[in-house]
């Protein structure tokens, strides 16, 4: 049975999602088995997510775990032996409701949990964060594991919101994006900026970004930037 | 003499208690040849500890030290021509009086070592915090090497307590385990939170988590997180 | 046509520009795909740059892209069939407007922007600053992306002005050099101070350096360090 | 007349010398070509120290520089071609005027260096400054490069001091040990605990330890700690 479900697309979304890991690990994002990337399998109604508690160093595409959109392990397929990551329901809400969404990451980066903890949205005040969330990045609320909560509160934040990144209230970072790539760079992106906002304001105030200059830089980056714009989500 | 000693539990003691100080260097928790980590041997009255003042690189199985509960080096064991550990009375206080610990570690990891400078439990604002040591991490009492103050110092502080690492007074960390390994994680996870809620602090006030809240996120970590939940000490 | 295009003038830029962006990643000064460094062509009115949006991994001699001091590829150059660096024209306004200088590094290294997102200048109270950038490091206009506001900013800024690095308001820092080897040199300094003096900062008052020894650090700097003094562009 | 100036002893310091270098680097003491380590020929009244401004990928054994105590390169010495480290001659007064000194260290490793720029000796509230430096660690004069004023001021505040690394005031850090290695580990270690210090004040007071206890762990560690111990200068 396992052969049939293991379509190209399946094993290019394995690939990739356990490629991706590595990128949480290579700027510092994640310790120990913490956060988790998935994909959707495009033209399917499945996403491939991180196992619970597995060591980065033995992440491997055979070892990823193939989702329904409601967050169920599909029965038989590779690696169906495992828990899926303890957020499995988190990100299988956001593919339920956006249906634009092809990537979630999830993570507690030291500087984005730190506004997190004090509820607190990130003010654009650095071109970098025009460019790649057009604003400020906006908190979601109080929601705990075990239930849709979290699910529905990043949905809820995010959902028309230029901001692919919110910060879950004293918990850590959501990010979206229109593939698991896209996703993991808002996730490198949001503490990057969470880091140099927060080291500034530590220095004394900041010079706030006229709204217009935020708009321009945003729609700019999301239209010429790279070498194959396509715009992201917002 | 030594083959009798080299029992296959010793040898596996061993090889984890060597390569798990790799992961305090990762981690980036020690510094030179600071900090250590000993393993209990399932089914003796010995534990396995660092040499003393051993460079990192230089770690291996057969220089791992075997010494009994009462901290001293099992005679004519392999590696026993050096000294372990000058932590070493402190790690078996604790072994002699917390049966159910299989692991300790010690360091002096920047962000765990200013709270204790200051002599401050760190406050559990963040969800991971919960899930991992069930609330705050408490202080114990200053105390310094020589005789068993520091054994008996965390050993009152952790006993019955929820969190698995204590920062030990105007000193640094030192994490309990079910295994060597549980106790690395702990240290890693204790500094983790510690530079997170120092870093969410400088910014403004910090937003409470509700007990009700903690308790649920500890119950469940304890016993749904992972591929094989065994639950921690606490 | 490529290949008379590809003098070894051409040739030996197209590899140090290549090879010197591992600096930026050697020293955190970029994420992602941010941050860009050119070297101007000697005897020809050209400059080498960064494609946009490629991973530092894939960056290789052969992808960096040759442009005219317009900010224009060279139809036919290796290379050309990709966009050049979003920040080409900033590149090519400093080519243009100041003929000494041989390499521009542009990067959103976190210390110097922060002091950038407040629009203050870095003021000089450590050596290693005073005999780098002979006083403060000083603070440009904000301007955004898509004409020649930031490449007019950064020239009145560091035209005439000790400093090779110049801190773009709410945006990161530019520096030059006298080829591109030295403008990341001063693009790794400008970091490395913009932390320390940060950093001392949040301690309390900070003690000023006399200007006249700022003046007698930054001449003997100039002339004497190294195996090969030849001085720098100010 | 190269070979006979060679001895063994030159060339065991001049690899010891060499490769502790790659110990600054490790541990983020240093910046592109900054800081640079000495170590004295046993025996010999020379010492061998770091070339001026030489990457740090490219220091070997035979680019070492071989100098008398007056800071002078030894004729037809290896690697005489080259220029020593700009801050050869404080190093050569340490020699001259500190006997028992083997190694010198001098870095502008981040945090030290904060200290350093506010003029604030580093209180002793952590037991690892009580083992290493037996208390705070000193701010000496400011002093710049020419003449012998900065040899002077560290001398003159290390002397008979327990601290075996010194603030130099608006400078960084100068270390000293019996050999090279010693000084790079006190170099080491006073960037650790200039770190924990600065960042455990940014949360609150600090609670002091009290001087006998200082007193206590520094008698202790000098003469117990690791496989050898054989005291330290102080």
């Amino acid at each position: 049975m396992t052969s049939e479900l293991e379509t190209a697309a399946v094993r290019h979304v394995r690939e990739r999602v356990a490629a991706l890991h590595a990128e949480l690990v290579r700027y510092g994002l994640v310790v120990w088995t913490g956060g988790n990337v998935s994909g959707r399998v495009p033209g399917a109604d499945l996403f491939v997510i991180k196992p619970s508690g597995v060591d980065y160093d033995d992440l491997a595409p055979e070892n990823m775990i193939l989702c329904t959109l409601d967050g169920v392990v599909v029965p038989g397929s590779l690696g169906s032996e495992r828990s899926p990551s303890s957020d499995t329901a988190a990100h299988a809400y956001v593919y339920r409701n956006l249906p634009e969404v092809g990537g979630v990451v999830h993570t507690h980066s030291t500087y984005a949990t730190a506004w997190a903890a004090r509820a607190e949205a990130i003010p654009c005040v650095i071109t970098a964060m025009a460019d790649e969330f057009g604003g400020e990045i906006p908190v979601g609320p109080f929601a705990i594991i075990g239930d849709d909560s979290i699910g529905r509160g990043i949905v809820q934040t995010l959902n028309g919101h230029r901001s692919r990144a919110v910060l879950m209230q004293n918990h850590g970072v959501f990010t979206i994006g229109r593939d698991a790539r896209d996703a993991v760079k808002a996730a490198v992106m949001a503490e990057d900026v969470a880091r140099t906002v927060h080291i500034a304001r530590q220095g004394g105030p900041l010079v706030p970004i006229p709204p217009e200059a935020v708009d321009r830089l945003f729609d700019r980056y999301q239209n010429v930037y790279g070498q194959n714009p396509e715009g992201t989500l917002a």
